[in-house]
Order: C-alpha cells, then sequence, then structure tokens
C-alpha cells in the first residue's frame, strides 16, 4: 500500500493533448500539401522560437481584455519577462524588424508552428494548438491582399473542399466609417460593436440588435451588455452587414453602389478608402477568374484581432455538421487575416505594412476527416518475425535485418512471453501486413512460414467449415529461407507500403 | 526623440534562436531520412504536448544536481506546478502509463520534438533545441538494445556517414559491479567516479586520475572535487576502460576473458549480470554483420542520464574538427541513449523495462554539413512578375495566375516602388531563376520579355564586351504572351524546382 500511493498519476495538465501515429500521418498530408501552394505562391518558411520577450509579443492577444492575460510568461534569470508566443504574427514582425537589413523586401514567409493560450480550455478548445500562417511584410496595395485570399482558395483547393468553402472579405475601413459616421468614436464601444456582427453567425439579426443596443440576455438569464447604439445606428450598421445578401459584391459596379449607398454613410474619407479598397480587390478576383463561389466581399466579416487595419478575410466552410446539441449547422471558420500595418512599426520608426493569414490546423484536419479528404486509416505495421526457440533470437534478428535491407519494415518480436497467440494478437495489433514464424520443423527443412495476414483474415470470413480451413490455411505459405525476402515483397500490403516510403 | 524613444527593441532572448529557409530544408531532408530508418525498423511517431505536470517529469534532467532545476515551470489555475519538457523519454513513459491498455506491447515509437532548457546558455548550447527518439518500453532482453544500437549505426549510414562514426556500447551494471568491489556505495561518490570517466575524452587518464583521486585543479586555477579513491580503486577503474584498447570485445569470446579479468572484480553479481549482457548484445552484432568499425563495446562509455540501468550506449562522430582553441578534436557525440528499466515504474505498480536513444538534431546538421552530407544550398525562389505599368497590375497578376497553374513557382512583385533596378534586385535576393517583364512595347507587341537570370549570369562571366552584351542580351528572350509559360517551364532551374515539388 505504502508503495502504491507513491505512484504518480499518469495525465496531462488540461487543455493538453497527446497524437497518434494516424493523426499524425494525417496531419502530415495535409500540411505538405497547403506548403504546396504556399511555395508555388513564392513564400518561404522561417521558424521562430516559442519563447519571445513578453514586450515583443505586445497586447494583441485575441479573445481576452486584460492585456498579456492568456499568455504564459516565465520571468528569465535577469528578471525580464519571456512568454510563449501565442499566435505565428507577433513573432513575425519581430524577425522582420531584427533582420531587416538582409531581408528581401517585399518579405514573403510561411511558418507552421505550435502556439500557446494559458486560458480555460473546453471542448475543440486547447492550451497548445498548431497555426500555418503565410504573411507578405512591406506590401501595401491591395494586390498582395488579394493574393492572400485567392491563396487561400486555392489551399482548400488542393485539400479537395471545392465547393465546400467560401473565403469572406471585408475592409475595417468600411466599418470603421460607419461606426464615426454613427458617432461611435470610443474604443471600447467600437469593440462590442465589432463582437456584436462578429455573432451575426450564432444568433441571428435579432439576437445582434440587441448587442448592438440594450444588451442581451441568454437562455440561462446571463446577461451581455451592449454597445448602447440609437436604433437609428442599429439600422446603419444592419444595412451595411446585410448589403451582401442583396447584391454580388463582387462585381466591382456593385461595390460602387455600396460606396454610394448613402444611407449608411456619406462623405467619410476612410469609409471611401475601404471601399476603394474592396473594388480594387473585386476587380483582381474578376479578371484571375475567382468567382463569388469561392472568395465573396461581404461587409459583416469582422475578425477579432484589434491590430487589423485594412482587409479582413476569413475561410468559411459551408457545410453542414452537427453541433452539441444536434442541430445542424455550417462548419464555420478554419482561418483568416487581414491587413495589420501597425505591427511592424512598434519596432522600427517607419511604416511598414504587411498582410497575411493564419489556418487553424487541428480543426482544419477535423473538417477535412468529416468530407473524407483525410486518409485516416491506420499505419500499416511491420513484418513481424516471431521468435519460437528463445536461443535463437540471431538468427530471427538476421531475418529481420534481411527484410530491412531489402526496403521492407520489419521487427522481432521483443516481448518476453514467446507464446504464440500473443505474438500473432501483437502482429495484428501492430497492423501487421504479415508474420514469419520458424520453429524447429521449419528450421530442419531450411524454410519459413509466411502468413499473409491480410489475405488471412479475408479468407476468414468466407470460409465457414473449420476443416476447409485447416487443409487449405489460406494466407499461409511455407517458403525457402532464401526466398522469403522475395516472397515477403510480393505482398501487396508490404509492396504498397515500400511504393509510399520509396 | 519621443517617438524613438517608445519603439521596443526588435531581440530574442538569449539562448534562443531563428531559423532560416537553407537551414529548415536542411533539417527536414535529413529528418526524412532519419524517419525512413526508424520506420523500417516498425517504429512510430507519436507526439506528446509541450506541458507535462512537474511530478511527472520527475529530477532526472542530465547535468545538474538540483532537482527541478533548470526546467521551465509555471503555475496552472489550480497551483499545480507544469513544465516544459527537457526531453522526450520522461512524457513516453507518462503516456505509455497513460495509454498502458490501449498500446501493442512491447511498444515502439519515436518521437521528434523541441525541448527546453532553463540553463545558461553558451556557444552551442541553446535553451530550445531540438530532438529525434526512438524507444521499445516493454522489452527486457538485450536483443531490444542491441535493436537500438543497430539502428543508430543504419541512421547514421542513412546519412552517409560510413566510415565516420562508431556507436559504442557499454553497460551500468558492469561499472555498478566495479564499483562495489572498491567499495564505492555513496550515491555522490559514484556520481562523481561516473563523471570522471566520463572526462576521459577531455582529459585523457592523467586528468581522470586526479578526478578520481584528490581532485583536479584546471589551468584557470578552479578546483573540481575528485572522488577520493585509493590508487587500487582508481587502477582498477583505469584497468576496465583501458581493456577496450587492447582487446576487440566485441569478440564474444574476448568479453568473456573481460569478465575472467579478476584483477578487477570477482564474483560480483551486478557485475556479472552486465558482462552476460554484454556477450549477448556482442553475439548479435556478430551475426548481424555490424564490425567493431561501426558497433564498439567499450567500457568507458558512461552516459550522463541517472536513470539507465544495464546497456548504455553513444553515438560518436570520429572525425576531427579544430575547436575554439584551434586543435584538432573528434566530432563526438550526437546522441546516445540506453536501458531504462524504473522510469514507467513511476506511474505503474510492475516492472517495465524500456530502452531507446536520443539524437541531438541541430548538433548532428551541424556535423553533416561539416562532412557536405547535408545540402545547404540556397531554396529555390520564385518566377517574378516585375510590374512595368502601374494600372495593369490585374494583367500581370494573370500572368502569375498562368505560371501557378501549371506548377510554377512564381509571384507578382508586391513593393511599392515599380523602379526596375529594384525589382531585378529583389529578384536577385529571392534567388529567382527567373523573371518576366511586360512594358508598353511587348504589351503592344503581345510578348513578355523572359530573363532566364542563372543564364545570364553564367554570359555575364565570359562576355566582357559592353557593345557585344547589349547586342547579344544573353539570357533575354523575347516571348508570345500565350507561349509564356511553356518557355519558363524550359528554364532548367524551375524544371528542377518543379520535379522536386512534384
Amino acid at each position: 500500500m505504502a508503495k502504491n500511493s507513491a505512484l504518480i498519476e499518469p495525465r496531462l495538465p488540461r487543455g493538453f493533448v497527446d497524437s497518434e501515429p494516424a493523426d499524425l500521418a494525417a496531419i502530415e498530408q495535409m500540411v505538405a500539401k497547403i506548403r504546396h501552394v504556399y511555395e508555388r505562391y513564392g513564400f518561404d518558411p522561417i521558424q521562430t522560437p516559442f519563447f519571445e520577450y513578453t514586450e515583443a509579443l505586445g497586447k494583441f492577444l485575441p479573445d481576452t481584455d486584460r492585456p498579456n492575460a492568456g499568455v504564459f510568461s516565465v520571468q528569465d534569470d535577469d528578471d525580464q519577462w519571456m512568454s510563449l508566443r501565442y499566435d505565428l504574427t507577433a513573432p513575425l514582425a519581430r524577425y522582420f524588424a531584427q533582420n531587416y537589413q538582409d531581408l528581401p523586401k517585399p518579405f514573403r514567409s510561411y511558418r507552421q508552428g505550435w502556439v500557446f493560450r494559458n486560458e480555460k480550455p473546453g471542448p475543440g478548445r486547447f492550451r497548445q494548438f498548431m497555426q500555418f500562417d503565410a504573411d507578405t511584410v512591406g506590401a501595401g496595395g491591395p494586390e498582395s491582399d488579394a493574393e492572400m485570399c485567392m491563396m487561400m482558395a486555392d489551399t482548400m483547393d488542393a485539400l479537395g473542399l471545392q465547393g465546400k468553402y467560401v473565403v469572406r472579405v471585408n475592409n475595417r475601413k468600411v466599418l470603421d466609417g460607419v461606426m464615426q459616421a454613427i458617432g461611435v468614436t470610443d474604443e471600447a464601444q467600437k469593440l462590442t460593436v465589432l463582437r456584436a456582427i462578429d455573432k451575426l453567425d450564432k444568433f441571428g439579426f435579432g439576437g445582434v440588435r440587441l448587442l448592438l443596443g440594450p444588451g442581451r440576455r441568454d437562455e440561462s438569464g446571463d446577461f451581455t451588455e451592449g454597445a448602447g447604439l440609437t436604433e437609428h445606428g442599429i439600422d446603419t450598421i444592419q444595412r451595411l452587414v446585410t448589403f451582401a445578401a442583396m447584391e454580388n459584391l463582387n462585381d466591382p459596379s456593385s461595390v460602387a453602389r455600396l460606396a454610394g449607398y448613402d444611407v449608411i454613410v456619406r462623405d467619410n474619407a476612410t469609409y471611401d478608402e475601404g471601399i476603394a479598397e474592396l473594388r480594387a480587390m473585386a476587380g483582381l478576383f474578376d479578371s484571375a477568374g475567382y468567382g463569388p463561389d469561392r472568395i465573396k466581399i461581404d461587409p459583416s466579416v469582422v475578425r477579432g484581432l484589434e491590430y487589423y487595419t485594412g482587409p479582413v478575410f476569413e475561410i468559411e466552410l459551408t457545410f453542414t455538421v452537427q453541433n452539441e446539441k444536434g442541430q445542424d449547422v455550417v462548419f464555420g471558420s478554419v482561418g483568416g487575416g487581414g491587413r495589420y500595418d501597425g505591427l511592424v512599426s512598434r519596432f522600427r520608426n517607419e511604416h511598414t505594412p504587411a498582410t497575411g493569414f493564419s489556418i487553424g490546423v487541428s480543426r482544419l484536419a477535423s473538417a477535412l476527416k468529416l468530407t473524407g479528404n483525410l486518409d485516416a486509416a491506420p499505419v500499416t505495421g511491420p513484418v513481424v518475425v516471431t521468435v519460437m526457440e528463445k536461443d535463437r533470437i540471431a538468427d530471427y534478428q538476421k531475418m529481420v535485418a534481411d527484410l530491412r535491407a531489402d526496403g521492407i519494415r520489419a521487427e522481432l518480436f521483443l516481448g518476453s512471453s514467446k507464446n504464440m497467440g500473443k505474438q500473432m494478437k501483437y502482429a495484428d495489433k501492430r497492423n501487421a501486413p504479415a508474420v514469419i514464424i520458424q520453429g524447429s520443423d521449419e528450421r530442419e527443412q531450411g524454410v519459413v512460414q509466411i502468413k499473409d495476414l491480410a489475405e488471412g483474415a479475408e479468407a476468414a470470413a468466407s470460409i465457414t467449415d473449420n476443416a476447409a480451413w485447416k487443409t487449405e490455411r489460406p494466407g499461409q505459405y511455407s517458403v525457402p529461407r532464401d526466398q522469403m525476402v522475395d516472397f515477403v515483397k510480393q505482398i501487396p500490403a508490404v509492396a504498397a507500403w515500400m511504393k509510399a516510403n520509396g
């Protein structure tokens, strides 16, 4: 009992998970396709470390009002605070500023990596998760934002999601101009308005109107403070946000009508700039052949991060899934981004425009599993050489070495029990394509028994007669020892593994 | 000035570094080769998160005497301490114990990942670095240790290091038995003896004798306390450690002589067990054809980690490099491991044997660069489409889209200055294989200018006559717009990139 109580419980802190071979293979396959698109677009990988000085990360953490809350921080031995990165954009800004002299400008990079949030974990909400970002720093024109949107669309196509996504595009200046026009100037109130608009998918316009106005009480009785807008203010925002439903804003002349939509806003420079940028992007989408089925201009897109200064975009997966309550809901966002012209200037005293986006890797992988675009098949295991005579380990080891030397995935059974049933069960659990057996009889005859496990399993499903099974021994072959390697190579699952792993 | 002083300096905490595209490509290429060997050996990848509960990691951090010093720790909101992993072995023990019911046993896994040490950084010594481990948990026989050594050797071969490495193998029980025999029982004294032996490469036997005896004062005057052994004790250890130099211990009969080498130790069960395990491993190396040029039994191998309980092994790169002082020294260890039968039993009240090893990824990459086995060539950049007429961005964007659609790496120049010299300089910095130019003349003729930059650079080296240069315009072609894609595909650097990135 004393010994038992000293045992440590094997468990992980909440919000952290392990990954299994099949998950890793699926993610790898997905990431390779994403990388291929990004590299074709001229982006190169860089990698920054997990820690940054806390002051370098800044106060841009999404979904929190407390500055520097939500990050993991430690104090260095010189008393300076450093934090684990919470996204891949803040470290890029630091990297660009630090390596300014040596970098090509504009600087295109992609970064794949883990980020950390010191927040309350929940279902599908982790404290360590992977992002995959692409950014162009030092390019201010709408063609660089348009390129980001096209790359997002091409990435979704490369992953097999044709017809199942839309990249939605808006411009913060449009929203900012409208807010100016209706008299919202307080930063906190602006944030409340943006958050309210962002809830359109979730609450519909009824709920959003409450959040823009007096506030909203949910089913559980919790009350969310509203932005306190007037009826006119709420109407103006509703008109803007629903404009996309009425008109195809990808048609540049239609965006022009949005500009002239003077019920919303008149003679506001910020608004006009935003509209002009949207028009330029709409023109580029049009001439490059990206229709509104793939990239859609939509004034309801907000994106949470406070640092966006111009175009914002979001990849929405449009197919429906069931939520926890069994209701059909659209799968929703798997990533997004926008222009953030202010981030680098925290380090360098000059205007440095930048644009980019981030994909949530795990969330996208979940989506691809649902659509059948991600191979979640178990990994093909090794050929297992069993141990029949304990004093002949060296011989069995030699068989394994021979198989491996020819490129076959193979291993010796290393468990302490040499019971045949246990070894077969192990091979099964490993998803082994074949098992090699050599007891004393086979040794005397100079042969090995080779069991093709897939063939055996298939036969087992069709042969019902026990006697027939024993006579035919389907999938089981007696092969001269010196022909073992060549025989094993012909087994379909072995050949498939070798082909895939060159 | 006020604005300047508010700027944040872009820099990283000490001991953390960024990685550039060429580094990442080199590491990726190396890791792919390592993985291929591990997978052929039947190992599958798993991934554990960066944080573990501090108690789960234990006090096994190498190179520190202070328990839990040297790790980065934070307190969770329920006041429990969690730490960033300092190696990939402690998390594996936790993972195995936690998933015991579902895992195949023995459990073979490999893990590639970043680990963290909260220690004083120095040259080549980082606070975040990558390890690549393989382990078999639940296998107690010497065949599983022997397999690890063979896999280490095969990995070095796969990386092109034939003849430049040796996997050195020892057994802790041999050292433990000798220490028992000469009366070293105190744990601290044992550790001092092991550390002294571990310094053989560095100080030779003169220095090691001092460290085993009264202590050693270095050139700077710093004194290192010795283990305080008697002359007899020091002689005994010297004999054991130098035995390998006199005899080929890979020959099993020679190991037997080591067993009978009763000047060292007589009738000590621990020592005898260690020798028996070494003999068994020597037999397996012999029958599998791994000679002492690849795997060498050597009683001077210690390995620092306290948790090893039996065989220990180390990959040593044997070629020489110059140290900071300009002296020739062997490159030395790039990884190692051993048997650690006690690690899982911290979580599970039963004996769980385990063996494995770890490779230091950055250190191995440095070695491969020195031997020319790692391609450190700059990454091939994209074809750059230049912007000549600012109002025709959509046309240029379309050229880029056409190139990309055929699988060519291409991009639009996105900088704000459309100066031709700047755009060419950018293309050069990106290592672009070609540049596309279409000004008003070319537009009217329906052509594009294509510059093959490699061809141009080559010609520039041979043509010295300025006039001839202007007439011939080497590497520069005028091509109809609708033949642009086909022409670009023929450029050797473009074709090479497309082949490599299928």
